[in-house]
């Protein structure tokens, strides 16, 4: 764990104003710029869940439409539910939903793109979670073991900061959250 | 990993209908029965930026309970946000974020309650999902490897299902979702 | 056409009040009781875009998924889109689009049921117009001539007025809009 | 009929990838042009209706600018209700409902205009259905005949694509949905 | 102005936990009983600008009805406004606009029911507040000068608290808000 | 009262059409500019409610925070809210509530920033107005003499009209709605 730095150099979020305030950032004097972002989630299952899925995709209908297009509904709806998110005229929204053996599970993987004065993270990120709750809505009648793992962005590109890519996962964070322990902030009664 | 039953005893999702199409569940006939449901998220951050969090939370504002204040009025979108989820009438919504040193990171738990014909935990899994992705948008400026990990139901009680409680991690599927591979059903240009 | 009534005798619609001013039925009073309705709507095609869908819809992805839960979101949003509804808490919503070579072109029927104090006509009603608004927006890019016709009840059940089934369309008003003609009331410039 | 052409001609819809899967149509590199669009419904009543709807429009209240509002309005949520529309900034919205002796019933106009990417076909539309569904509200405790008929675009402007006009009503499609018929694709039990 | 009471004896706020942090008030075990409330607002304006409300509502359209069902739909939107407020069922909502000379102005009342766990003093004033705004759009072009006054709840009836009437005016508390004055804490930069 | 002024002269308000119908204002031709516009409202507490807050506020949780992201978030809401408004893509909104020993109650302050064809007064107004309506709903459970009072427009800059700042109080318009009298128009029913 890298060392705290001093207070002057610590930190500061940008959403919260010098007085402490959580606030949206202005982006009024921000030039238009296409932009794009991509983001990811893994829905873990049980081996016959994922079969049950694929069943039902290849020969009758068509389980993970379902849930792309409620990730690209999810999407327009990201200023609604994140407080501090500026509404955005998205140009673009891709879901797409891939079984994968190995998990087992399914990946979602969801772009967003506009041309406007802020970036699409959020929407992107929006839709891969919406997306990974309905694919839980529709299994946890059989499926308890069911999770949702992972949800991140992989890239982006446009306005100040240009081109990021996710960094190959060995320098990446910790895999999964640590287990329960005691905060270190009391708070009686919650 | 088990081996898939034979056909016959294939799992069902209670989502599709037997002509395989996707569907909402019909709880017409179903009693009003008290309903719980717990669930969490962990956000995974840097450990500067978990520091500007809780000194932002300690000092001055309280950003925590912005993305409390966002899980609670997600839950309330649930059924906008999930395609089959029906509307319900929640009777409690709580959620509360803690950090965590371990990790580093903030931990949410989402409670959701209601008095009704279905139950409560894609409510409590949206309230944890939504306020995980406000804990992003505020630190996304400063901290490009946060990441959401384990969406995950804790427990659950009411209707006819009765108590059901996550079993100890032990015996929990792999931690965290599989490299990136080539999936195994082809479509060809998405 | 039958004879208007007297004056006294006149119809008056139950969404004005004695005062003339639009209002919601106050329903505060009425008991529980299970309802459903079920509604249709009809979206003419030109006969190759019905073949088009019909091609996506077997071989490849599930066009017709996307409307169908289109309209299961829209009947859930029906008393926010038409002013005197009231909130329902849904207990089924089905929607069901099928091709019909005659026509040509897809036929929707949508149903919806709950157990409350008021109907759900207009929810089964909402349901089909949405979906047949969302085929629309899937064909318009290829098929200008694409329309939506006879959006209209077919059976509802439950509440004071018991069953009502729409009889056979001998007896049924009019087929279709008359050409435009010009108005009898005068409103000079809209 | 005429005969569905060769496989490389045949019609691919809009939002259809090549892959199959529904989407939505990238407009991130399309200019900023002038839209409008024209949309209509009509609803048709009994004639009893009509008089209790004018009388009510006339010496008391105004019962028809209630559904004009709400067309107003529902054009707003035309890309929360239609999945693959984008969200659009709307510069003018006008919804406006003549009674017609002929029919009987009412006839609902619908403009919506923008300066944008994508066209305002669908807001149009909308806004149609929506007042129609409201007229259907307001009269269906006194009229079970009510039926929506017609919901469809009469002119468009702007993009690519230009002016365009929907021909006189000689050369429209068959003029109503025809009766009920077993559909030519099977779904065992929906 | 009251003695401020000892610490023990202080007022909590009913939103706030034993630990501090704002939550919904848990309802689960309350009964459903028969609820209602009024609440007011009062849109002061220009002589002249009351002189062309008045005129539009009785020559032509109908420019108050529109702000009616403006309150009408936002009751129904208050538990997504309200972050700590329940969703509930309405049974009932009127808001009446009647223009006043003395003010001059318009006054708003309306009126909410449900039967339920929870009251709807939140529905009435919500109602009254969006119609207030309503009618601020449609004159702000004209008559810089309007403002809303005393948005407050008159009568509420239902669950555990009973009957309650707001005392007559003479009791009410200072009739407006007092000048800005400097703040007694500091928020050095907001 | 000063005289209204002939026909010719009379006020006709933007949202209302020649022919008397409420409609929206097409901007469709005025040009993008910054804009910004600054609300404000305030709601009288009892002195005991106001301490319990400041208590919650510098101890412990931050109940104001609760109201102030309400009001950012009600902002974005604003043309769902009110029917003759734009929908518009705002670059910035904050909402700032100080309490006040005077009144004795707090202050709320709004700003809402774009750029685009239209003001955005109306998105201040609202985020002040739900912001208000959130502040009530948490302290109503212990003081019933709440109220909002004077939700008005502070200043606004950007497009046709430039600047404008509300005048120094004593040219204000009389300070409090009038104690209720009897409407000089009749609505016999209401």
């Amino acid at each position: 764990m890298r060392q705290p730095p001093d207070r002057t150099e610590r930190r500061r979020l940008t959403h919260v104003s010098r007085g402490g305030r959580p606030r949206m950032v202005d982006v009024s004097e921000k030039p238009m710029t296409a932009r794009r972002a991509v983001a990811e989630a893994f829905v873990t299952l049980e081996q016959e869940t994922l079969t049950a899925i694929i069943d039902g995709q290849t020969t009758k209908g068509d389980v993970l439409t379902v849930a792309e297009m409620a990730g690209v509904m999810g999407a327009k709806k990201t200023s609604e539910l994140i407080p501090l998110c500026h509404p955005i005229a998205l140009t673009d929204i891709v879901v797409e939903i891939t079984p994968e053996r190995a998990g087992p599970g399914v990946r979602i993987r969801a772009t967003a793109a506009t041309v406007g004065q802020t970036g699409v993270e959020m929407e992107a990120l929006t839709a891969a979670s919406v997306a990974a709750l309905t694919v839980y809505d529709m299994v946890k009648g059989v499926d308890r073991s069911a999770a949702i793992r992972d949800v991140r962005l992989l890239e982006k590109s446009g306005g100040k900061s240009g081109e990021w890519r996710r960094p190959a996962d060995g320098a990446a964070p910790p895999s999964r959250a640590p287990q329960k322990q005691s905060s270190f902030r009391k708070r009686p009664d919650r």
